[in-house]
């Protein structure tokens, strides 16, 4: 199993960052857990998510706003806010917060 | 897949509790996410938790001192720390904060 590579989840915080940086935190044959730190980052234009696998995730700092192909409203998320995204359930990230990095805890598990 | 019984992590903070409160917040037949709050608690003596799974946790608020019964030195988690517990690796929980709630986040996964 790797080491984490983000001792405590809110050190090593960039004020900015040229891309979303992706701390792998476990993986396994079955999950992956992802430290995400965003700043102000979103999806391109026309881009979608459409995973594999389920993911559950959470805003433990910062801002953002999911958007969801499939009608399902798009969703604000403040720290503590957490959502399951089920496998190819199209989504993408509208905006993150421009003001502060945006910290995210991603868990991918099986569908 | 049950509805995540407290939709945002960091509400429904009780002050004091009998009991650790858990709240499963995804679970299949591989994985399991629960959110933990302490109150002080803290496991009986000589109880050691000895798990089929393997565990990542995280601290989010309030503070926390894991213990191991293999030599490993006693881990304090501020917010932000976390670590993975292999599966069967018996630990216990030696104290959590007597002045805030700790929030814990603990991931299970197969071994």
């Amino acid at each position: 199993m790797p080491k984490p590579s983000a001792a405590n989840l809110f050190s090593e915080l960039p004020a900015s960052l040229a891309a979303e940086l992706v701390n792998v935190l476990v993986e396994t044959p079955t999950i992956r857990i992802e430290r995400i730190v965003s700043t102000g980052q979103c999806s391109e234009p026309g881009f979608w998510y459409d995973q594999e696998q389920s993911e559950w995730v959470i805003v433990l700092k910062g801002e953002a706003q999911l958007c969801f192909a499939d009608g399902t409203p798009a969703k604000t998320l403040c720290p503590g806010d957490h959502l399951v995204i089920p496998a190819h359930q199209k989504h993408r990230i509208e905006w993150t917060s421009a003001s502060e990095p945006t910290v995210w805890l991603a868990v991918f598990f099986p569908a």
